[in-house]
């Protein structure tokens, strides 16, 4: 029997709409999910999570209370739990969160950058 | 303050060895661990754990007792728990592994290639 790979690119191929998660799999109750990005997100934390973010594709900045990280294709971060942070990207970024299943993108905050969870490319 | 991005490249060129994976980051309880491949690896499942597999460099086979996945550049896959796998790869391949801490390469066999647990970059 064939298996099939999970090709990032050709994921990322099926959506254009920027700070909405994909989920593309699942380890466990953790979800892998892609993400276009572009401008300025919202401060936010996760009180009960680490996230991790990996660029796939462009450039990335994660912006802390006291400083910021930036992040290049082929880097990683994993932002502590309860930590604040806010991401910027001057231009479209994409990326690749993985966090457990449930994790809202804004934290506890509602703003209109609140996506919808849990959607399955 | 600067925080520093884990660059995936650079951590790799830190070591040369096969089938011995090291550490690069934590997430919650869960960790992230580079490999370099290069042949045959050996049966094993791991009981506890789904395993995930994203290729960095080059290609990867994952042998299954019913057929195969193959992996290259920018693809991953998830391995369900207790599903007997054996990696493979003709020539070396560069890999990250996702699974929780603690869990050995080799699951429940000690072979000559089951490797040190949890050395970190």
């Amino acid at each position: 029997m064939m298996y099939e790979p999970i090709n990032f690119h050709e994921k990322l191929s099926l959506f254009s709409e920027h700070w909405s998660p994909k989920v593309i799999a699942e380890m466990n109750d953790y979800q892998f999910k892609l993400v276009k990005v572009k401008g300025e997100f919202v401060w936010h934390d996760h009180k009960e999570t680490d996230e991790v973010f990996i660029v796939l594709e462009g450039e990335l900045t994660i912006a802390f209370r006291d400083g910021h990280v930036t992040l290049s294709k082929g880097e990683m971060y994993v932002v502590p739990k309860g930590v604040e942070h806010k991401p910027f990207a001057e231009s479209e970024c994409q990326i690749m969160l993985i966090e457990p299943r449930g994790v809202v993108n804004t934290g506890e905050k509602s703003t209109e950058l609140t996506a919808e969870n849990d959607v399955w490319l």
